[in-house]
């Protein structure tokens, strides 16, 4: 088991090591730690080696200058410079709270950015704020809309922050398919099938082998089928993937680059890098922040009494699994799997800095 | 058959007869035959009857002072004074799109309302101001959260409109369930059973019985178990609860409401009637607009080349097959079922206006 800092502190010399600025390698650690922390291990350390790989092969700018390009009172597009995700994301974060602290509402797309851990990190940027924060980003393409059996978009999440007051915040954070795409790699290691409902095949059959993905088969839309509501999904995920690239002048759909080193750039671009799409709302701007954060209490403590079916314990608010996540975490410490362990390892040595076994 | 100029009039008089204004009347009546043009029949004629009999209890104000109490740059709060959920409805998206016009985006939250219909028609009214339409609205509760068998909120839509160029807009509207809850009511009089993963009995069994919702069983959420992300589904709902009703100071979840007379008003309130969420983003406050409206040109004719599965023709953009209804309804009319039709005679005969069969 590994200590929060530990962690925080190996991969905060990482990216130092790689060039990144201190300020920088700070945020950076902290949004992989909170995929740590909040039970999102898929966005967490086993990214850095995907991170690593693209620093050592030039894809990666760790002196990167986001700024704005285009703005409104209430919006603006960041040019995110090819810069680590976590960090065109934070400062988009931060430039969409500001407008709202003038206009009401902010609203920021970001382009030419790449993969920035987990969406939910942003939108809780807001709570502190007494804002909603939202956040959105699309994903390299693996996801078919309803109907066809073409990787037209990405696991697209969706992630949504609402502050209460004696209550934990309402905090949604979900992919636009059934299931994220880390499971079906955890049912490959693990020599397991999946449900029927989560991919197809690439002619588009039902099929329950987690690594179809690997043989032109296709994840499958939140909903599933066509008849349970497949179309839904792939609205919301086409929605996420419009807001993210159109909005921003990234690369949409099946253009978005590859957030691993191991595949090539794709030969065609419709704009620049991965984009992500921001708001926050100031919550003073509907009602007194104290009554909305009373009324959200009320929200909360009524969907608590929701009776739960048979055998089953409760009825959980968004973000209740990842906030009882994060305190047992802090706890009990973190465990990694071995296969991430070695990659780490291996990477602590290139650049001469310590990782323990633990 | 009827033409649409009928129905529209027809609708327009009966409105008149209750004592809405000539405005008024034609703005209602365009929004039922909205519904009735893009194939949401269970929107259109159908609900005439309810407003007429909610208009019979006097639950219904048809001389409203529908007004904004409160404002900030890019965000109002609306109070639809009881009205026709339509009249609030619309104006609160035109005070979303006067406020993006200033602000670069526009968002209002109305209480006070009630049914207004499809919500696509007030996300489409953005589309003429090269903006971006969204409207929300929660509903009667009959939808369980995930592991729940109690009815907690509405089958709570989502829609969004975005603009093109030379291709159609992108116009998505769907309910946060696998089916609308028409469809239970289709099956109901066909004397049909439907697929599993749309409704649960009262213990929280699985079942097909259309007619389940009368025996306190409930709704399930897009996803339809946990599994394959009913939790997602009830994310969405919860959402979009949270914007109509918290930001607004509606009734919110089990709260909200009933839109039919027949059933008695709720003991206990936590705000004013049913709430809607309408935002107006300008396309212009993050690109060009001829730009933004060329992409969107290109995502969708790319989305349009996506492999059909075999045995599927082709893969829709969302809006295709609502515009492809309204061409056709236009040409060649609308049909009403019997039992709708026997409806819309009598209240013309207490109103003393012309029905005629066709």
């Amino acid at each position: 088991m590994y200590t929060y800092d530990y962690l925080f502190n190996f991969t905060k010399n990482v990216f130092l090591k790689m060039g990144c600025s201190k300020h920088d390698s700070e945020v950076i650690a902290e949004v992989f730690m909170a995929a740590e922390m909040r039970n999102q291990p898929s966005h967490g350390m086993i990214r850095i080696k995907d991170y690593y790989e693209l620093w050592k092969a030039g894809r990666i700018n760790v002196n990167p200058d986001i700024r704005i390009v285009h703005e409104s009172p209430s919006t603006a597009v960041v040019d995110g410079d090819n810069a680590v995700g976590m960090l065109a994301a934070r400062k988009s974060m931060e430039i969409a709270i500001g407008k709202a602290e003038k206009a009401g509402t902010g609203w920021v797309a970001a382009r030419n950015s790449n993969h920035f851990g987990i969406a939910g990190y942003y939108a809780m940027m807001a709570l502190d704020h007494d804002m909603i924060g939202i956040c959105l980003t699309n994903a390299n393409p693996l996801v078919a809309p309803t109907f066809s059996i073409s990787r037209m978009m990405g696991t697209n999440p969706i992630a949504v922050a609402i502050p209460a007051d004696k209550q934990p915040p309402f905090v949604a954070d979900f992919a636009t398919t059934p299931i994220a795409r880390g499971k079906l790699a955890v049912a490959e290691k693990k020599g397991e099938k999946v449900a029927l409902g989560f991919v197809q095949d690439k002619e588009g059959n039902p099929t329950d082998d987690p690594t179809i993905l690997k043989r032109g088969g296709s994840m499958l839309t939140l909903g599933g089928d066509r008849l349970h509501g497949s179309h839904k999904g792939y609205c919301l995920s086409a929605v996420v993937d419009i807001f993210s690239a159109v909005f921003s002048g990234a690369n949409f759909g099946p253009f978005v680059p590859p957030s691993v080193a191991y595949l090539p750039l794709l030969e065609k671009k419709v704009g620049e890098g991965t984009g992500h799409f921001f708001g926050a709302m100031r919550i003073d701007a509907f009602q007194p922040a104290d009554h909305f954060k009373a009324k959200m209490d009320e929200w909360i403590s009524t969907f608590r009494t929701a009776k739960p079916g048979e055998g089953q314990e409760r009825v959980l608010i968004p973000g209740d699994p990842e906030r009882e996540a994060e305190k047992r975490n802090r706890k009990e410490g973190i465990k990694l799997l071995p296969a991430i362990k070695d990659d780490l390892i291996s990477i602590a040595k290139v650049l001469n800095i310590d990782f323990k076994e633990a």
